[in-house]
This record gives structure tokens, C-alpha cells and sequence, in this order.
């Protein structure tokens, strides 16, 4: 029976059990941490070989094309990486830039740019608008978020569906509304709910026509290979389709390696067209040389091609899919005959979209804190942390062992059924 | 004889004598390279060591205070690599952040943040500041200048002396008007003069009042330790000095291994005073998670300690020397008796600074192109690469090999005296 069809008498009677359940769980001072998106130490061991640069002294630091990654210069990255990546995501290498280890950083360079000088499509720099506003699908990723909040942008929500963002919304708002210079996209095992986008809102995406010419699409592809099962999900090729579609400029694509290799010692990529890549260039050949370029060749040297990069994301898949599972069949033993939430079921990526009774999500992120259980922050997948019916909190499973994931698994479901019994009873 | 007491027909003779050698020069179709400040492959071979990382797998990746620099986060960079940079800089290792390859990058990060937001001692945002104008010590580094030029502060520039800046120049620009907000300056074997800032005026840049609040002084301290004798420079604590005079926030103090291990894959360092790197990390971290970290331990390992720089900077002064000694005797003994040039004899850095026959300095370029023999270009040691005096040329020895250098600084030689005999013939 579902819980809120309880009476209450019997909502008083549960609450004394799984209030005891909780008092006894906290008792146990457990310290566990479901918070961050990190890979686990056994995640890293993988990649171990990185720490060691194969070849003998003569080439060990020498590219493929001859370049001693030692040095200065090199603005775009290694030949070799780009190769490696430029296969894997279908896109010809001389649009994919490598940098250093984070993506996050290219974004918001790419977003500073464009606010201090504007884009090559700009009538103006960004800071010279009244306002500039930019669409958020929610949940999202809440460092997307924090980055426009920064620089003061008006930020717009639109629904997910199970195909990516809801395309009527974003194509209406965004036929109109010459303020509105671009959205927050993680179209593959998307943050937090897993979603991947489907071909058609892809080409949606790249087709649809945009009251200010310098729209752009933050395509944040973050997860590309990060699978959990046999399959790769197919990678599009959204700047091929915008360029079809007479908008060679939509894309800002972006991926990394951050939770391929090492967390924060990885390299990222930067793709695009010809002329947001030499926009870009333009000034962070300002900013400076070059990325880190030994790390680079590490990587292309590790991995091998393209394929090598896939055969490596399936030990991060055996490594993962079962904590995934754990957390999935905890959630549905424990709390699907209560009717008290819903959650995602992803394939890949990194996320579990957990849904509580409306209004609870806080309420079940300070019990849990309480009992030693650090969750996200309730509404951090929110622009401004604002969830507006405060119901959604992020699993990330992927840092604990299995053995800790499912004590504080089962902390949690206990954390959402005494948050939702003292809802009801609050309400009854 | 100067070659400008020359009669007409003294330099008709000599004119035929230079212009016969230049043109036998340019027949020999060389390639040389004299442009760029990068260290020699024998000067990154030193280094090699950095390439495998020392320790057992399971501590491989851990820094001293048990960081597993393998997983995200550690904005401020690891402990280890801060405490030896601490104790080499002079300055409390709480005050110093470690970064990624480049402090260039930090450079411009800090100007673009000051623009977009103000620091956290201005009226208000920079951009939104009617001029922001800039002192730029002449002659100096090309990068800097370029950085401020894009941000379009007006620069204006400042004369060296053989102490530094000229400070009685420098006090009455900034005592007066607040649209002054910076000065770059280079400390220790400048770029590219090789000239050490005294103590004293490192004391009255610390003590000076300006008329801007948020007057900051980036310190590029590329060169603190680049020695090219036995001796290492004293590292003046400005920080310290500024706080003592009431200036607490006035620098922004940069350093970087770029020119110690490997040029393009170093760690660079930003210190500060606290408030300054609060301001700092409050933008840094919405840009990114963090800094490679594993790079950092390498060097941190590679190094040991702060004695283990200053051993490993003895052997690129090893390499350096002769070189720099190679440049230095071939301009004496092809230039000085005819009073066409002067040069810096720099104990220390990566650049020698020439300077020609007034009016020349293009024309000895261009000549020095034709015969195979590439320069800087003339001017880029000035803001908008406008030297006034066209006289000015950045030598930098380190890349080529001696028997390289000795036969490029010979054609330049010529080059120079056929620059300056045209010169004086026309005007005869």
C-alpha cells in the first residue's frame, strides 16, 4: 500500500519503526559520502601505467610527428591525441582541440571570452547586453550552473524529457528571444539523471532557428564512452549537423578524459567549427602557450586508438555497473511498495536522479547527514540550488565500495521513508 | 675608429668589406634560430627522471599528507610542492597556491577576473571603469604586454635603470591618478635585460602611496632562480615589504618550473596575501575543480626539497653559461671598436638585450631573415611592439647548440654592421 494512503494510525505506527530504524542506524556513527562524481580508488588502479612513460630516453617525450612534448608550443595539443579522439567522437582531428586536464575550465574560458570580447557572431561583447539569459535543462550539472550564475546570467529552466530537453520549450523560447545566447547541454548519461539525447533532438538542437546569431550550445559530452553495459551509445555529430543546417557555429563540444584515466590529471578536448576554434585561439593564445603536452603523449601512448579508449571505458563499466545495481535494487526493495519516489535507471554515466515525496528532498539530506551520510546538497542540480517542489537529490555511487554503498544505501532509503511518514503525518 | 667618424669613402670601403661577408653568409643557406627563450634538449634532459614516477603502486600516486592526487579536488594544489616552493620563495607556504604548467595563465586569469568583477579593493569592475591604464617597464616582456593590450588598458611606458624600474617615474605616475591599476614587472634577471630589481626599489614599489586603491603589481618572478654563476639572487618577501607599509594586497607574485623542468609542463605557483588569494580562488573555483595534481607530486619528488632546485639549477647553468659567454665575446670582439651597439651582460635569465644604431633594429632583423637567421622581431620588447628608438633586439642562446650560436651571432654581427654602415651612409 502506498504510504500516503495510509491512515493515521497507521503512518504513527510506521513512523515508530523506521524512526527506530534510523535512530539505530545513527547510533552506528557511520561516516559515509554519496556526494561527488569521483572514481574510486580501484577506478584509478586502471590507469596506473600513466605514471610511467614508455620508449627508451631518446623518444620517450617525442610525438609521433616528431614533436618534443617537452618544450614550449603547440597551442591545440599533441597530433596524437587528437587523432586517438578525433575517431572516437567522429569528428575530423583538426577541429579537436587537447588541453589540460579539465573541460570545465575551456567552458567557462569560452564563456569569458565571449563575455569581455563576444563571439564572431556577436553584435556586441556579453557584458554590453542588458541581459543575457540561458536555458538550463534540470536537473542538471550545478557547476554548468555556477559558472552562469558568476557572470550574472539570467537562467532559464526547461524540462527533461527521456529524449533530452523538452524541444518545444527551448524552440520557442529561444525563436524569439535575441537575450537568450545559449544552453547548458550533457546530451550522453547526462548529470544527474542519465538521459541521453535522443538523434532527432540533436538535430533539433542544431537546426532550430535562434533569435540571436550568437547562440551557442555548451555540448558538455562529459559521459561519451562512459557505458555501463556492452554498448557504446552512438556519438553525433552535432557539428556536422549544425553545419547542414546553415549553423556552423552552435557547438561548443567539449569531453575529457577526467573520469577515463586520472580524476584531475587528465586531458580535456575542445571541439568545434574552423572559426569558433580560431575565435578561440584568438585569445587563449593570449592567456598562453600551450597545454600540458608530456600528459597528452602519456594518454595517446596509454590508450593506443580509438578502440583502446572503449576496451579500457568496459573495466570501468565491471567496476561500476554493480554499484549501480546495488543502489537500484536497494531503492526498489526498499522503497517502491511505499509509493514514496521514483527514480532513474541510467546505462551509463555516473548519476543516479533520485525523486522524493514533493517538498521532502532537504528534510531527507540533513536526517541522512545527521546519520553520517553526506548526499548533495537538496536543489544543487538547480540553477541558484532552487529546486522549486524540493524533491530531487543526486546519487553518485561510484566512490564507495560496494559494502559501504549498500549500508548507506539502505541509510538513505530509511532517511526518504521517515521524511515522507512525517510529511503525511505533518499533513494528516 | 667609431664607424660614425667614418668619411664617406672610409664607409664606401667598409661598406663593400660587410656586404661581401653578408652576402657569403646568406650563400651558406643556413637555419638558425635565435627567436624564443626555450630551454636546450640537453637542458630537458636533466629532467628526464620526471617521466617515471617514483614509488611502489600503492603510494606512487600520495602525497605526503595522504592525497591521492590520482581523484579531483585540491584547488590550491598538494602540500608537498607548496612547502618547497614556500621555503625557496621565502614566503609561508599557506600563501602560496600551486597550479597547472603555466603562470602565465594565472596572469591572465587575474586581469580578466579584476576586469570582469574588480578586485576585492575597487569601486568597481574594471570593464566598467572609463580608462584603466597600465606601466609597462621598457624594454620587457612581449607576453605581458600582449595580455594588456587585449584587454585594451592604455600602457604606458616606464624607463629601466640598472636598479629596476626608474621609481621617481613610477611614484609620480600612480600617486596622482587612479586610472592607473598595474605595473608588470619582472624582479629577478628581467626579460630581457637580466636587470634584478635593488631591495630598495622593491622596498619603495611595496611603500609607494597610488591614488587607485586597488593598485596590484604583477611580480612575474619567472627567472627567481635561473643563475647563470655560483650565486643565487636574494628573493625579496614584497609581500611581506607591502604589508609592512600599509599595502597589504599590492602584489600579485608569480613563479613557475616552465624554464627548471619541462617548458610547457611544469607547475607554476601564485602567491599572495590571503585576501588576495581568497578574491583569487573565490572565481578560480567556479573555472574549474582543480590543478594536475600528479604533476605537481612528480615534481615534488623530483625535487626533494628547496635545495634540490638550486642543485638542479646548477646544471642548467652549466649548460647556459658558455653559451651566454659565446654571445657576449662575439659582440665584443666583432662590434665594440666600432661603437655601433651596446648589450646587457646578464648574470642570470634567458635573453640578452641588444641595442643598435638607432633606426637599425628592423633593418638588422630583416637582413638577419633574409640570411637564414631568425630574430626576434624588432620592437617586441615594447607595448604594441613599438620601440621608439628602433633600436632594441632580444637575444635569446639557449635553444641552439654553441657551434649554432657561435655561427648565427656571427652573421648577426655582420648583420648589425651592415645595418648601421647603410645607416650611416645614407645619411652621409
Amino acid at each position: 500500500m502506498k504510504l500516503s494512503d495510509y491512515s493515521t494510525e497507521q503512518l504513527e505506527q510506521f513512523h515508530e519503526e523506521i524512526n527506530k530504524a534510523y535512530e539505530d542506524f545513527k547510533a552506528r556513527g557511520l561516516k559515509l559520502d554519496l556526494t561527488r562524481g569521483k572514481p574510486s580508488a580501484e577506478q584509478l588502479d586502471f590507469s596506473s601505467a600513466l605514471g610511467i612513460l614508455p620508449g627508451d630516453s631518446a623518444d620517450r617525450y617525442v610525438t609521433g610527428d616528431g614533436v618534443d612534448t617537452r618544450n614550449y608550443g603547440g597551442l591545440n595539443g599533441i597530433s596524437d591525441i587528437r587523432a586517438i579522439y578525433g575517431e572516437l567522437l567522429g569528428i575530423d582531428p583538426s577541429l579537436v582541440i587537447a588541453g589540460d586536464s579539465s573541460s570545465l575550465n575551456i567552458m567557462f574560458d569560452l564563456i569569458s571570452f565571449a563575455y569581455i570580447w563576444g563571439t564572431q557572431d556577436s553584435p556586441r561583447p556579453w557584458k554590453d547586453e542588458e541581459t543575457v539569459k540561458w536555458l538550463c535543462p534540470v536537473p542538471g550539472y550545478d557547476r554548468h550552473f555556477t559558472i552562469t550564475e558568476h557572470f550574472g546570467f539570467e537562467m532559464i529552466t526547461v524540462p527533461m524529457t527521456d529524449d533530452g530537453p523538452d524541444m518545444d520549450v527551448v524552440a520557442q523560447l529561444v525563436k524569439d528571444d535575441p537575450s537568450i545566447k545559449g544552453m547548458w547541454c550533457v546530451p550522453v548519461f547526462g548529470n544527474p539523471t542519465g538521459i541521453t539525447f535522443s538523434k532527432k533532438v540533436c538535430e533539433q538542437i542544431a537546426a532550430m532557428p535562434t533569435a540571436a546569431d550568437d547562440f551557442r550550445v555548451v555540448w558538455d559530452n562529459a559521459y561519451v564512452v562512459h557505458t555501463l553495459t556492452d554498448q557504446f551509445p552512438e556519438v553525433h555529430n552535432v557539428i556536422d549537423m549544425a553545419a547542414r543546417a546553415g549553423n556552423p557555429n552552435r557547438f561548443w563540444f567539449m569531453t575529457s578524459t577526467s573520469k577515463i584515466t586520472f580524476a584531475g590529471s587528465g586531458v580535456s578536448f575542445f571541439a568545434s567549427s574552423k572559426a569558433n576554434l580560431d575565435w578561440y585561439t584568438a585569445h587563449a593564445s593570449v592567456r598562453g602557450i600551450g597545454p600540458n603536452k608530456v600528459n597528452q603523449l602519456a594518454h595517446a601512448r596509454f590508450f593506443g586508438d580509438a578502440d583502446g579508449v572503449k576496451a579500457h571505458m568496459k573495466k570501468h563499466a565491471g567496476s561500476l555497473a554493480p554499484k549501480f545495481q546495488m543502489v537500484l535494487s536497494i531503492l526498489d526493495n526498499r522503497l517502491t511498495e511505499y509509493g514514496v519516489a521514483s527514480w532513474t535507471k541510467p546505462e551509463g554515466g555516473y548519476f543516479i536522479s533520485l525523486d522524493v515525496v514533493d517538498g521532502t528532498a532537504s528534510t531527507v539530506v540533513d536526517l541522512a547527514k545527521q546519520a553520517g551520510i553526506a548526499l548533495t546538497g537538496a536543489g544543487s542540480s538547480f540553477p541558484l540550488h532552487k529546486d522549486p517542489d524540493n524533491r530531487n537529490i543526486r546519487l553518485a555511487p561510484s566512490l564507495p565500495p560496494v559494502a559501504e554503498l549498500e549500508l548507506a544505501m539502505n541509510g538513505v532509503a530509511t532517511c526518504v521513508l521517515l521524511a515522507a511518514c512525517e510529511h503525511y503525518l505533518g499533513k494528516a
